[in-house]
């Protein structure tokens, strides 16, 4: 698979744009004036289902014709389950998203609010092994949240969106979890043939691309353990490892100590409400902000914003 | 003093521009689902101080040529105090802003961070009469935070922008504390012969100018009791009275709980942080959904998001 053109990336934006919002390019001139730089911020938060998940996912499903004759199937703790249940209900599809039991119950109530049914089970890998079997005995479609060319090819309308808005950008911060984000970013810069510096930005407690990178290949971590659980994935992508090796500038790794100092600037000074992983990208921007030149145009990706307010109370 | 004309509030328009944000007009999908109308917010929790009162507050700086000679002065509990500040810093100008003592000290922060001096002092009262003391003294102008035609006339500019953004938008929902808002919404429908219903939204522990449409004249409660603490203003205007009686189409009260439920949905649903003031036009709007048509096209005003966050904390 090669990467797709800006033509082919411009069919997929006008598939997926009756679905999906364009979201606003926020200038803070509050964090602008602290920072140095002409902070922007993709409020990404926005988008349909509250995070970006949908641009790639309602595009893989558009696309995928045994999901569409027979529905949809996935794994997720979070985000990306809503946003195929919300595809599924755009194209009229049978939904199923399995949980680990203890996912967040707000979650789930979203999921079932598009219609998808919910099943929550044991811990993470007991729970996709339970997708796997039910998908064969259901017939039903997986989904891949993250890392398959059509989601990623889906979420580089993202980059597409700020080089219109701010074509003079210099670099863009984007949070970094399974990497289908950053891979979609890195989709689009290459496509448009875009100078913009790519920075990926980890939880410590979850550097899955960074040692990744380090490793030479798309490696496993034993363990995560991060405040942001959007970015608490233990896998590299096999597709999203070689665009982000090979287009993002580097990937900065961020204490859960500053996701919430960003999250918390983010509610005061911008009046957005991001999730911890949603206040990732902001984090590692102001962490290297001195290796920034002065007034540089710079977009930080506010990725998402479901929180439950119980969690939020605890996190403030 | 006439109503501006159109060509008058353009001209306004142009020499607030520079010191004003554009601010969006949001489409909620997920409210709009909910409540069966087209619902969008004008997000004026992003402008410029955090709150729409620099619309007005930078108009009557700029034309005050006292002001701009002396240096400015205001009481203000809040968001005015910050516009005054932020105003004076455009104009380079001396800045007090007298503040009853157990204000906010994120506010005075804020306003100290703009280059004003914050004078704490006494009841709302003891500190009003300190301000007109330190005017009389130091020879500074007082702006009037609300009760202005040049500030309502500023505060116009955000009725021109809905009616840019949404041309066929059927019903506004605003706050009202002191009137300033609604009564430069009211001027820009006027000005621009829309068709626009306007509805005004009180707390109803701060019901000043529903009681003083009921008096038939602006009248002074004795006391006022809201969780929205940008509308506790016990006093209707003597310009801003007029504009709401003669365009709005009523004033609806909420109570605090309501207020308190649409902030949640701004978090929860559109990843908003609005303050409480910020919040009440949307609880306005949903207590007032079943008598609106069915997909109407509406705005609830969305104005101001300076709230710090033990304060959040604790209404959660």
């Amino acid at each position: 698979m090669g990467i797709p053109t800006l033509t082919q990336l411009q069919a997929i934006r006008d598939r997926i744009a009756p679905h999906i919002h364009r979201t606003p390019l926020l200038y803070s001139a509050s964090l602008s004036r602290q920072l140095g730089v002409e902070l922007h911020l993709k409020a990404e938060l926005f988008q349909r289902t509250g995070s970006y998940k949908p641009r790639g996912i309602v595009n893989a499903v558009a696309l995928d014709e045994g999901a569409r004759r027979d529905g949809v199937i996935t794994f997720s703790a979070g985000n990306a389950g809503q946003a195929v249940a919300y595809a599924a209900r755009i194209f009229g599809l049978r939904c199923t998203v399995v949980m680990p039991a203890g996912a967040s119950a707000v979650k789930a109530a979203a999921i079932r609010g598009y219609g998808g049914e919910v099943v929550m089970h044991g811990t993470a890998a007991e729970a996709f092994a339970r997708c796997q079997a039910i998908a064969r005995d259901q017939s039903l479609t997986y989904i891949p949240p993250t890392d398959h060319p059509d989601v990623i090819a889906g979420h580089a309308s993202l980059a597409l969106e700020i080089l219109e808005d701010l074509p003079e950008v210099q670099t863009i911060f984007a949070p970094i979890g399974g990497g289908g984000l950053a891979a979609g970013i890195a989709t689009g810069l290459i496509a448009a043939d875009a100078k913009a510096r790519l920075v990926g930005v980890e939880p410590v407690g979850a550097a899955t691309l960074y040692r990744s990178l380090e490793a030479g290949k798309p490696i496993t971590l034993d363990r995560v353990d991060t405040v942001a659980d959007g970015l608490a994935n233990p896998f590299a992508g096999q597709h999203t490892f070689p665009l982000i090796r090979d287009r993002a500038e580097r990937i900065d790794l961020v204490e859960d100590r500053q996701i919430i100092e960003a999250m918390t600037l983010l509610m005061e000074r911008c009046k957005l409400m991001a999730e911890p992983s949603g206040a990732t990208a902001l984090a590692g921007l102001i962490a290297a902000v001195s290796s920034l030149p002065k007034g540089a145009p710079v977009v930080a990706v506010i990725s998402g914003g479901n929180i439950d307010l119980a969690r939020l109370k605890a996190l403030l």
